[in-house]
């Protein structure tokens, strides 16, 4: 796939700027759609006349002036249906958008459709391929957003993560992704699947333009300066690092050594053996949560869930409430702990996911190493390292403190640059 | 006004023993609105026919078979406009059933109609009434349900709580109120003001409705049985004691007195003085939190909002992201401290209410001593304490520990059990 030239701070500020017609945005990525989305389904809806009527109606203003948004299925439009790749809810139509479409809109962005996602953002795929090779998956569950992103359908899209349904993909597709911290998006509107990790978060073909949505999103938002002095990182492997193909290792240790090259301090974080549970713990109420919040589908419809949905049921029930406390009162407890051990860092690094996308459209492989940050909430980004043509992404994952999403922004604008800057040499 | 003949748990057992039909006893339900309705103005959206029909249709089955329910209109429902109290939402209609009402639904309950609250749930008022003295407010924001439960329109109703939403009205009102644990109860399709407190929650005729409602809101919630030893309770007063009036003050002297003469042990309870903070970080945090969860409506019609919702915006302007981290921090680090200091009780004990219910409808008065313990998500319970004719109602609450819910309804039951036992000496 070409990379696109423009992104979407870049796009804005030619509309702004009067360099650019909304319009003629509009149709250069309508037409992009139309003849690659035959290959790619990104889309469960798309209607190009709708697209072509808000670029008409565009008063040419706004921080996304004129952006081609694309906006994952969980999350709910007035103007499109909204299905959650479920049967239950074929043609469902909301009647009200979304708080973060909203958003968006007022900001002046191009909505340009609903985008594919897994039965409830939770495991069933969809149709969706990975531009990069359509014979893999684009990861999910975020699925539509990160193949339509990497298709250069859109500039920005919307997904949301509970396990690694946002920067998996991004890791599968070679995106930029930014999940904020816990709590600090409006979910209203949003389908609930696991309440105490539910994030909405988006892609940018940049780390400014992660920013940019940011800025939009979370009202009152602002990236502190800072310090131009050589960052501090802390690498962090996990207890899952034999989970790690030679591929991902070699791709992570060549950026690790570009950064420390380019003059950054990059350390090994150890953290204490009772870290190892936090996967299993975050699994444990991933399902409990996702029982209790599909609750209803479950009680109306059971015959309409697939295999997946209806396996989480099946463990949940098998779990006692007891035990689920137990879950959260560990991570709790861990908490501190890990802001502690990571507090002299600028911003935490490892890997994304462990393995390339994988063939097949069906299974699109684990997520705990994105889970484990998103265990405490803490924000997480995706950088895709740079490749040589022809080989499939590979992602590093950078992590900030919680609620100090502005100054992970800001590192990973600097670890962006130097490790694209180490490219072009 | 005269208090109910049959609780929820005994209705439902008429209905599904065949001793009532669901229509007859949605009619005397129905009349009574219609004769009181007109003073109360619990109701901004009632439509007999639709109760009638619901239940002509209905199968007599379910847990709360039969049993009419009245719904907080912040939460959406497919069948009634949701308006959250706000012209910008004037007769605006869901597509669809929030979670909790589908449950309700599942559960055999009659929806008797959409109760007022107040605009967003934050403090501009509606016109519902006291209806044990029509002059008063019946607190906010949860006031139709509420008032609607005193006046006997329904057996239960839905509220939310952020600060002092759902158990302020129940003190004012006299009426039995359960805030389950943060947490547990699905939000989908209820509008969010502060998502670190927003919890959905409900009115019953006693406690044992009260679990009735848990069990089908909170799939596979079970109550425990507990020992029959006498309780351990402890008694904590808050730093804000002082704003509590003498009548309440003696009120609750007495109902320590009498738990003490039923044989249980009431200790009173000293937290250290960063405890005085929790009241000030609440508010903040739910400024913050409520501007950012408005601000859609904030950007796009500003001129719509009430002053008392426009000046959270103004105190969250004001507020930097620093000042709002660190009140988040300061009561995490306060949580395990609370935890230890409560672990020797079954339950603990407060004021709900430092006052009984003021006059007028447009103030409803400060909701300290609720929002103390909501600031940790704990589980709390009003017992309405028994009252001689014709004074207002006052309240006791309870608090449970984090996420055992369970244990601390049939603690409450205990307690209200021998409270009105000793009214009935």
């Amino acid at each position: 796939m070409i990379r696109p030239a423009l992104d979407a701070t870049a796009l804005s500020e030619a509309v702004l700027d009067g360099q650019a017609k909304v319009t003629a945005v509009a149709q250069s990525f309508l037409e992009r759609i139309e003849t690659l989305e035959p290959d790619i389904q990104a889309f469960v809806s798309f209607k190009p006349l709708q697209v072509r009527l808000q670029a008409t109606l565009h008063e040419g203003r706004g921080l996304l002036a004129g952006v081609p948004v694309g906006v994952k299925d969980i999350i709910d439009t007035a103007d499109h249906p909204t299905q959650f790749f479920s049967p239950i809810y074929a043609d469902h139509q909301p009647s009200r958008d979304a708080h973060v479409v909203t958003l968006l809109r007022e900001a002046g962005a191009l909505i340009m459709g609903k985008t594919h996602t897994t039965e409830f953002a939770y495991m069933h795929t969809g149709p969706t391929r990975n531009p990069h090779d359509l014979s893999r998956t684009p990861g999910s569950s975020s699925a539509g957003s990160a193949a339509g992103m990497a298709a250069d359908f859109f500039a920005v899209a919307l997904g949301t993560q509970t396990a690694g349904s946002l920067l998996k993909p991004a890791a599968y597709c070679g995106l930029f992704a930014f999940k904020p911290s816990f709590g600090l998006v409006s979910l209203e509107g949003v389908k609930p699947l696991a309440p105490s990790f539910d994030t909405v978060g988006w892609y940018g073909r940049s780390v400014r333009d992660l920013n940019l949505v940011a800025r939009v999103l979370i009202p009152g938002f602002a990236a502190p300066e800072i310090e131009q002095r050589p960052l501090r990182l802390g690498f962090y492997r996990t207890a899952r690092w034999d989970q790690v193909d030679p591929e991902v290792v070699h791709a992570l240790e060549q950026a690790v050594e570009h950064l420390r090259s380019a003059g950054h301090q990059v350390s090994e974080v150890q953290l204490p053996d009772e870290f190892a549970g936090v996967f299993d713990d975050h699994q444990l109420i991933n399902d409990c949560e996702g029982a209790r919040s599909l609750a209803k589908e479950f009680q109306q419809h059971r015959t309409l869930l697939s295999p997946s949905t209806l396996a989480m049921f099946d463990r949940a029930t098998a779990t006692t409430w007891e035990q689920e406390s137990a879950a959260k009162a560990r991570l709790a407890a861990l908490a501190p702990l890990l802001h502690e051990r990571c507090q002299p860092f600028d911003a935490m690094l490892g890997p994304c996911c462990g393995i390339v996308a994988p063939q097949g459209l069906e299974s699109t492989g684990p997520s705990d190493f994105i889970k484990f940050w998103g265990a405490f909430g803490w924000p997480q980004v995706n950088i895709p390292l740079p490749r040589t043509e022809g080989l499939l992404p590979i992602g590093l994952q950078m992590i900030g403190r919680f609620r100090d999403d502005g100054s992970l922004l800001r590192v990973a604008e600097r670890v962006a640059a130097d490790l694209l800057a180490d490219r072009r040499q």
